[in-house]
């Protein structure tokens, strides 16, 4: 258990059952998408995301001629993979607000750890895409598009596209909340929606912190509840950079 | 092995390696998403498509105070399902011809089985969502998508808001084509990307014919070529109707 | 009259007073289009179609260098072609899934006749726009659509942008249905609002099936009722190939 | 002919054929559209607009409960009604600039000769759609619009929904121009990409004006220029109103 | 005062407590927008619309490889800047036909005074958003963008991208309205909201008449109306001219 | 100058001339708007957002018969409030991704310190229009978008249409960043660009913390790095609070 900082102690039971410093069973599925250069399906308990990993020999306007590559990530949620069935973005004819803020987010983070120079003019787009969502489905997705961009990589490798593998780092993301007074790692649906902060933390297998999202859903929070939910982040993404690297010797 | 209509043979191999009149294997699992009334995650060898029913207690406001109930289907593929990357429906802001016509096909198909006004006035919509292609994913949408609202429809018996099943009969779908000559059953993608001939078959389980859907790809086709396509459909559609019925056994 | 398969007798009257073999009465005017490369105005009873094709000297961007020619259909609808007034799709920002389905089977059937490697690296267009609608206005656009193209190729071969004409045969659709249990040949509105079972046969001057998609409203149907309508297909196909061929005449 | 404010003379041929102040052939066609309550086919020499009147029973959110009508209009042109194929508009998923104000003035033109209180709760949409265009279809939509709404009110009294006509007085439009430094009456399209100056009058039958729009597209225009162009739509649309009483009088 | 034509009279007070043919306070401060090649905020008395002139060294396609320059326009306000708020354009997805016609017709103005060939292949886009509403804004926009092409003209000079300033003429705009039986000059919004007519005059320096657009809201208007109208127009634009000396004077 | 946490120094000057610890010049000017309840001008250095805030007595369907209140920000840029002119949203058709997560961010802002149930049954959007850009602009639409807030409801309480207040509390928000390896205060645009990372800080007038957004555009930062960005964020914040309360004293 991590040590808490002063103030503060680990309530017995959470909605989930969980102890404060629990995360819910995480795995990680490499090469379950047959078409794609790189694939892996990530569960964080029930939260369910498959994410796919797309080559394509150019790049964006902004990047050509630049000898630079890029990365980017697009996220979707199937209609029923909540609790009451949610409009098909499609059919609505364009993509919420949190979706795009999603995506955006994901894309930065794996950006975060790649040599874009050391890609050459290729992009590789990232599919996020969540079958079932229980909570956490942005951290979900960021850990399992690393892994499906890793293999992406090593595939192009393979294919002699690439001489080595343009990922400096791992990235990984979990999120945590103050949950009835108390701080929590990795927030299921209930308790996401009962959680007075809320905050995502990616952070890079060297011990970075690529971007700490933390908001506060009813009162304000504090420099110590940053803290504390900044030092269970960091113990839930080590075991997660240690999933990763199971999942990419495949 | 059925009986060829005069003057046709079956070529002894298929590009899949498959004689003309076998299927690919078939597999329906029930209830593989968490949340949905009713769902079925069904396979044609490599294809692979989640259908969820989603069970709505108001109807669209053409049958308002009708007494009488709706059922509809929405369809999708992921972005990555398929060999080279599509775009995202989303993203782009519309949904394809194709889709749209798709989706109308699978909520023709199964509005044909399904008693409107023993429902009530209750929606349901059936999403049909591609995780992987391989040809034929409107015939698993639809074949699937009728154990979907099979389970749905049983999840509202028990809950009491139904008393009998409005569902008349099954309904399922198989694609035939003629390939080098010769018609064959259940085309994948590399078969049918090459088909002179392409249809797809809807029946139902009594033996009646909901809609048929044949395209000359290439040359016109004739009489004697649509029976013999209907007939591989018909012994399709016949195994189907027994996967159909263990599944909704659970 | 044709020959029913054994079960089926036509019955006296229909809604339309017409028997069950016989159509309403078709017109076909070419050239009504004065700014158009190729025109025709056709009529079935009431219903009114104008079609205009026009010449394009490129090609979509996934037929460049290919040496090979396009033809593609466009649909519309005039919103007070119809008993009350429908929304203007242009107003409405988008075309709707009927419109789309049936613009693409438009241009399949012109495609499925047309040579598009004897045109060169050109597009055909062919607005298909309804002024006044009682049923069929499928099968009539694609009738005129194919007096149109042809109008446009012979004029581009008088412009001596083409040596032949591109079309390798005619083509020309109906619409039969089963009304009140018989099968009956080109339903109008009133007939095809009641129909239990409504087909649209796409067929070729040289005798081949380019098309059908036959459609249970009601019960679904039989093998025999599929090959009833198919005949009265042909029988009225048959009449509409000789009309073409006066249209071109000119 | 009429007088010509001091200075200017009416030259002897225009790129028509036409003196100074002819008017091309104008027709009305009346009850052209089948289904609609009123409607016009009116041709000013090949340009060619069907106007059709649509009556529905309620109004605009703004209006409801105010005992008050509306009248407004749409505009579309048919893809080929031009020289070279234009998008359609329902594709392209938005209306042009131009179709906006065109219909928007349409609109203005007909409420500004009705009697929206003497309506009552109900609201009339003119649809003015262009078959063939060469020049001047706005103000040919006008004019006929006016017979169609006309013929609506009169359907409306036939079927006892109204007492009286709520039209009070006619209103038509004529184009008028400068051209090669003379004024000139309903410009064509070859006259109008050439014209110095460009002008819409919009008249009542009463000798009114509704609106005046004149634009200069090469040299700024003078007041007597505007005055001169302004005569000469008097003597024009004095021949419209008159065809517009026999049209109506059917 | 002007000369009133025979018949008119000016009244004593309008709403707004000025003389018939007195104008708002008008100021044009260039340079308001830090960062555009040319800018001015204009006020119309309360009436506030900021111009930002942006010099782009490329042409739309129609304009390439022909050596001639292209002056547009667009037109925006701010939610509040009416008495109600108003949808965000950007929000609801589509501008609506009034700004569209709004943008189209200050484009049209500025090229009427701009040598478009002595520019080169060059565009400026001249954006014009409302701050504060209250009549009279799309005057306000023509008379502000004039100042805001010419200081960015200017730039262009300073930077020996131009030799010359492309602009052959000055050119603003005024609105005036029959108020009450009288030709009113400058209408502000309440004034505008109870004319009878109204009317956007857009003249040039030298007296020539750009535009004229004049509109009957209630009884239609003569032709002795606009005389008196374009007389006050007149008088109005004289004054604005000279404020426009001054301000592209610096 | 705050205490910087050990290993930090500040650098002697940054790209802006400001020490580390610095904020450009900032002032709040109320009441600029004036047609909205409530308004602020705020300018941060050249950065410029004009913030209004629009009462509503009804609220979005989710909140009806709740009883409670709710209030909404959206964000939007003139199109030349940049270096070079970006496109008009409104003329795109939609949001983009960024506009859509600033615009949800300065509402979750705002309700963080609203009392919704006090409010009763209305809605305040504030919309917050950049007038020039140079950094920081989301922060400032949050500072100033406060003042706007209480200003409307200062005017609902004159209007006597609520008896308190229903802010709880103040919220400001400041940028800061790493810059060349040092924690810089209140971000501009040039040294934005250059940070190698970046953060916004939104606290409360009581010292908590509402929402922490940190991202890394280059290395990954550390814990110690986010606390002396958080130290300096509370410093420059408390000088936002004093400058909000002068504003709203008026």
């Amino acid at each position: 258990m991590i040590d808490f900082p002063a103030g503060f102690k680990a309530p017995f039971v959470r909605p989930s059952g969980r102890v404060a410093d629990a995360m819910r069973e995480v795995t990680l599925t490499p090469g379950q998408a047959r078409h794609a250069e790189g694939s892996c399906l990530i569960r964080f308990g029930v939260t369910e995301v498959l994410c796919t990993a797309s080559v394509e020999s150019k790049v964006p306007p902004f990047l050509r001629n630049t000898g630079q590559g890029w990365v980017t990530a697009e996220y979707g949620m199937l209609p029923r993979a909540t609790h009451t069935r949610g409009d098909r973005e499609a059919a609505r004819g364009k993509q919420s607000g949190r979706t795009q803020e999603i995506q955006r987010l994901i894309g930065r983070s794996l950006r975060a750890v790649t040599d874009l120079k050391a890609m050459g003019e290729m992009s590789i787009t990232v599919d996020c895409d969540v079958l079932t969502a229980d909570g956490g489905t942005r951290c979900a997705s960021i850990t399992g598009a690393w892994v499906a961009l890793h293999l992406a990589f090593q595939h192009c490798m393979k294919m002699n596209v690439l001489k080595t593998n343009p990922l400096r780092d791992q990235v990984a993301a979990i999120s945590c909340g103050i949950w009835n007074g108390t701080p929590v790692l990795d927030l299921d649906y209930a308790e996401d929606s009962k959680a007075e902060t809320d905050g995502n933390f990616i952070m890079t297998g060297s011990g970075g912190i690529v971007e700490v999202q933390a908001t506060a859903e009813g009162a304000p929070f504090s420099e110590n509840e940053l803290l504390a939910l900044l030092g269970l982040a960091r113990a839930g993404t080590a075991k997660l950079f240690e999933l990763q690297k199971v999942a990419i010797r495949g």
